[in-house]
């Protein structure tokens, strides 16, 4: 049994967080004594314990001279929860090691410091690259303001998302189904346009699959979305984005409904300011978004750059109809020079593909 | 060491016949004493020295007592050599391990109850499905009469084929374009439209790799392609289908550049009988093919039934304009109905993802 492996019981833990604690992030902790884990700890809930407290009050044994796996950088200032820091001095811990430094450029360094000082041995980094993969929503949060933004999409073989154009159709197999349930779990909220909310009337829900529901923010430049949308009904946060020359009556109707109407600027071709849309969920915490959405937002996605990773599931069908899922209007997505293919996997019979932007990747991997 | 290690040698020396020895099968032969390799062969050539012969030819040592592994079994009639089984016997090999039986129901079995009847123990069959892979195109073509037959073609993420339509575009990276030759070299012939002929003048030979060009056969209904087509130009037979109310003279042209050209039957829609052109091939000893077409003949193809295999070079582009590789003409591949998706791999920056027909998977794996 070595630091790594666990670290890596650390790490596992931190993922039990998952859609629980943002926008910060999620975190695991192990203590180990004479080669016996005695603690373990994850940070469960926003605003809750840290991991580090959680492993702490867990071990019934004395913590003098025990190890502590963390997989982030343990804090030492007064947040939401007292320093940690200063919780491990207090307990006589001889060794920490750290996963990754906090990726907060006001505390990255702060913790490992202060432990090191009052003579605790400290190991860091370790297994850097898979703990801040862990982090990646609130590594994006914290340093740019903006949510982590993952596209989701499902299509035939040859590219199209229905077998006729405007008619919604379910070409993925129900494996892939619950694993995008699992998706919208881990998300805070998920993404869409007025016209896939007009047309398929979807839940956004988490059904096939244990998790929270997350928050849904819409698209709607034009406020045309019904009150009676079945996404209203699930009793969840919905925004709505629309452009500032909105429909007064009709944004009442839909505060109503629970909804928070929001009004960004517009391009010259009348689509909602991307950027805008993402600096207010930033703002209101939200460290993570999934679009689930037509061809047309799709592809304004991936052509924008705001993109940070994209999964496509994709069908063994092949249709010489219907539409692709990206839409003519955009100029394409140039090979190479955005998307680089960083898994394949299978669920059913689809082949599931995620590709990350090279941009997070750089930000993810290179900046800490 | 055990006798799948031998056998798997065994297998591995049968692939230095890829490309050499169609219309007969790959076979490759282990000849093991006291658990040490003591010969080693392949067939090598089309009409020349069985695997078994050249394995028994290579080894200095007195074979009484050995085992031979021979990844399908040895034959026991006069064909282009003797048989191979009487060979066997009289060098007195007391064990032979045989991956799968002929598939050639004439002769199926009859290799091995020679063996066991002059008292050899035999053991049949053992790694059965990798063995028949290895000969797959020689299962399909004894057994029916028509190649193997192939459909390769490469794709943006989203699933076109070209940035313009009728603009011929490299869209794959070079990695891939190594392995499209390589599979050239293992396939007897490369099947295409004369449309890709006009668009793309390729040659369609072996460059980024090693092996021997393959023949080509050309879709050309109303005798539309260029006698000046580069593809010509390589010295390598070209057969050039068409239909029954060809041009006489442009026929006599392009006979003149050493084409073949063969008459067959067309469709309602004016598509030549694909059956008849693969009937036609097979008779003439072909007995694999690779499409690498457009749009058009992928699409009949992949309806068709007559497709074994399909491989797709799909970049990380995505393209608003230009062609799917699905034609508008035809009504697709419906998921899970022909398509199993057996194998994905990465070539460079593409995704290489390998779709096996479930007749032509039956056809290999259920019928021996």
């Amino acid at each position: 049994m070595n630091d790594e492996h666990f670290l890596r019981l650390a790490l596992e833990l931190a993922g039990k967080g998952a859609g629980q604690v943002s926008p910060n992030p999620m975190v695991g902790c192990v203590l180990v004594k004479e080669g016996k884990v005695i603690g373990r700890g994850y940070h469960q809930k926003y605003g809750g314990p840290h991991a580090e407290v959680n492993a702490i009050n867990s071990a019934e044994a004395d913590l003098t001279g025990a190890v502590m796996y963390v997989s982030l950088e343990p804090c030492s200032h007064f947040g939401k929860t007292p320093p940690c820091a200063d919780l491990i001095i207090s307990k006589g811990i001889s060794r920490v090691v750290v996963g990754a430094l906090d990726p907060n450029p006001l505390v990255s360094g702060k913790g490992v410091k202060k432990l090191i000082e009052s003579g605790i041995d400290v190991t860091v980094p370790l297994l850097e690259d898979e703990c801040k993969e862990r982090i990646k929503f609130f590594l994006k949060h914290i340093t740019t303001g903006m949510p982590y933004i993952l596209v989701k999409t499902a299509a035939s073989l040859n590219g199209k998302v229905n077998r006729e154009p405007g008619r919604p159709a379910q070409l993925t197999c129900t494996e892939s189904a619950a694993m995008v349930h699992r998706l919208r779990s881990e998300y805070d909220l998920i993404l869409t346009g007025s016209g896939t909310v007009t047309a398929d009337d979807p839940m956004f829900t988490v059904r096939k699959a244990a998790g929270r529901n997350p928050a849904v923010a819409i698209l709607d430049s034009s406020l045309s979305i019904s009150p009676s949308a079945r996404l209203f009904a699930a009793g969840r946060k919905v925004y709505i984005f629309t452009a500032m020359d909105q429909d007064r009556a009709k944004a009442e109707l839909l505060r109503e409904k629970g909804a928070e109407v929001i009004e960004v600027g517009k391009d010259e071709r009348g689509f909602l300011l991307l950027h805008e849309v993402f600096s207010v969920l930033g703002k209101k915490g939200i460290g993570s978004v999934m679009a689930e959405s037509g061809p047309r937002l799709t592809s304004s996605l991936l052509a924008s750059g705001f993109t940070d990773e994209f999964i496509i599931y994709i069908t063994t069908e092949m249709i010489a109809g219907g539409e692709n899922f990206i839409h003519p209007e955009f100029g394409g997505v140039p090979q190479g020079s955005q998307l680089l293919h960083t898994a394949t996997g299978s669920s059913g019979t689809d082949i599931c593909l995620t590709f990350r932007t090279e941009k997070s990747l750089k930000h993810v991997y290179r900046s800490g």
